[in-house]
């Protein structure tokens, strides 16, 4: 009934609801109104002089100036530095499958935080199609004005589908940040935990909850990183080989983790294990938390309602971090993804590899340095020293792997 | 050669050559040095309360209403003031088929008039296809995230298909102004020449050198706004019933033209004319400027090379117009497209009728007012009352023709 709070047609401050009584004045939609965005011109555009530089006739030496020599184009339009941010509007957010135009908001969002922490332009688009295939035609036909892609809140499985295909077209990077900006900032804060209780990666057995992008991602990334071990559940229960129930997605996903074995459910698992990562929704029963092992770690991402209230994880737990901003160890993508496109766009790479996500994330775990404590795990979003040094890292990485063409 | 101008690796004020010689410093390539836009936030993202209502959760509420009441879009996104500036590189300026990426520098400077013009956000969409079908599919799954579709540079004929099956497929406004931007401005200089001279449109014969984009829009938009005759001419002469190499375009446009029933060169066409309309490029010659009628327009648009150099052209006519900035009367798009598009959007037409572009047109022509002279029958693109004046008549015109939501 949101939509009923303001009249979509007043222009004045007053806002009147269907019969024209006061209603509550929200400040998500005064704040929304008109949008959350702008394109602005980076020159001058006052006079002909100005226009005959810009416009035409000077334009048309650029132009084929890039004619001759396609690489140019990074040097001469904002292709440099824009990124697509694009969906389907099938999992935005916790709201589900919302179609195109009521995604919008979010990109916007998502683009505003492009610009504010990476400084880097981006451009919602919010697809008209949930086909796969059709998607993939249209952002491939959409990658000559952009420098990058992200995909953002398309559901899974289709996401991956969406994401390798792509990536294996276009030589620009294209970056399901669901997917892997949290995994980036999940690694940053597992890091910075084992090392609080003198431990590795490789000592650690975790259980994610939640097997659709997030949850997928987080597994792989982690292993790739090192962790010891990791067991996926969804809602029917854990990840495992026995079952005859997996998506192609989780089949992989069975093969890859759960060295240990396990089957069942979420809760059983937990019993001394190490990690609880939860991108689920849904509630993890205290018992079940009580059950992990000495020193164990739980990152209760869900927002707004983590999988097991701060409260309850910090009875038992030796570190807890949430989605939420007022808790301490917010895991945020926005830690992650401004400065892994601009990272990856100073460098002009063609993709964004393994090796330049764990670059993220030990840059983002390397920021807090000597101030780690149980409730600083993680830096905050606006710490203004996170943006340069994941950009200097993930920039240095894709140099180190060979996808940096400048 | 103009590549090799600038080293695309320095970043430095001194540009070198390939050899690392001193080469000419070209003001057109520094301008354009890392694009010419940005986007920019418009409500402040600086601290965790900004985030929490311009991104989650705040910005979840605002998704919800759009969700259950999809016109909303409008009020709370970047949807309501952001036009797609799409080609696919194959008409570019007098370039030709110069690609996708090449196109970029041009795209983005008419993204930025847009916004200097008339405040209108725009975005360059160059894409990767100049297919028919795909360009049209392509377009119409990006609608949901744009308030309209500015198509430009797109060779005829397969612009006015895409053009017109797009409106077909679309409730947002599609303009390809390449034709309509040409011709509307065309139409407000031939109402002051004829003013001027004490004559209405109905009075006058035109003959226009070319049968592309803007040639075919021209010719239709004039006839329709009351022109008594006009011919068209291609490589071949003019377009005539009698000629049977004609693309299905030029069919239909020997039906709606040439009443006279002229046939042959462009040349002999131009005897006993008032009104010479060039888009075509090539040269007309001067005896054939002679012949016209007393008292001719001769609007010579070609750019930089006008089809009749205005020192000849001012010996015969009336009146001389051409697309130059340094001649007086500069047929210019930018009088046209950014209010036309401002005043769309304004009223969210759902489509930019006949009505609305005759509306654009003799508000452009008005802005002259008393001032009317033979060097002045159109504003100058810097004239600040241009934009308004063009975007409350069409805004008015779309609310009276019907095709305006708010």
């Amino acid at each position: 009934m949101a939509a009923e709070i303001v009249n979509p047609r007043s222009d004045s401050g007053t806002r009147t609801g269907h019969e024209g009584a006061e209603e509550p004045f929200d400040p998500a939609f005064a704040l929304h109104r008109g949008g959350k965005m702008a394109v602005q011109a980076t020159v001058p555009v006052r006079d002909k002089d100005d226009l005959s530089l810009a416009y035409t006739p000077g334009v048309a030496k650029v132009c084929s100036a890039i004619a001759e020599k396609p690489e140019l184009v990074h040097d001469y339009t904002w292709k440099s530095n824009v990124v697509a941010v694009v969906t389907d509007g099938t999992a935005v957010l916790g709201l589900g499958d919302i179609g195109a135009e009521a995604s919008l908001p979010v990109m916007e969002g998502k683009a505003i935080l492009f610009k504010q922490f990476g400084g880097v332009d981006a451009v919602p688009i919010a697809l008209g199609t949930t086909d796969t295939d059709e998607i993939i035609d249209t952002v491939v036909r959409l990658a000559p004005s952009f420098g990058g892609v992200n995909l953002e809140d398309i559901s899974a499985p289709r996401c991956f589908e969406i994401e390798r295909r792509l990536q294996e077209r276009l030589d620009i990077p294209v970056f399901h940040d669901d997917q892997h900006g949290t995994a980036v900032v999940t690694l940053a804060a597992l890091r910075n935990a084992a090392r609080l209780t003198d431990r590795t990666l490789g000592d650690l057995r975790a259980v994610i909850s939640g097997a659709g992008a997030a949850g997928v991602a987080i597994a792989k990334f982690l292993l790739e990183a090192g962790l010891g071990d990791v067991a996926v559940a969804d809602r029917k229960g854990i990840v495992s080989r026995d079952r005859d129930d997996l998506t192609p997605v989780k089949r992989e996903l069975a093969e890859l983790t759960n060295k240990a074995g396990l089957s069942g459910s979420l809760e059983s698992a937990l019993a001394g294990a190490d990690v609880f990562i939860g991108v689920s929704g849904g509630t993890v029963p205290e018992a079940a938390v009580a059950s992990m092992a000495p020193n164990s770690f739980v990152f209760a991402m869900a927002n707004p309602n983590p999988e097991v209230h701060p409260d309850v994880a910090h009875k038992y737990a030796s570190v807890v971090a949430t989605g939420r901003s007022d808790y301490p160890n917010q895991i945020n993508n926005v830690l992650a993804f401004p400065g892994i496109f601009a990272g990856a766009l100073q460098v002009r790479a063609s993709r964004i590899t393994e090796g330049m996500k764990i670059a993220a994330a030990d840059a983002l775990a390397d920021v807090v340095g000597d101030e780690l404590s149980a409730d600083y795990v993680i830096p905050s979003p606006f710490d203004e020293r996170v943006a340069p040094a994941v950009t200097a890292a993930v920039a240095a990485a894709a140099r180190a792997e060979g996808v940096a063409r400048a």
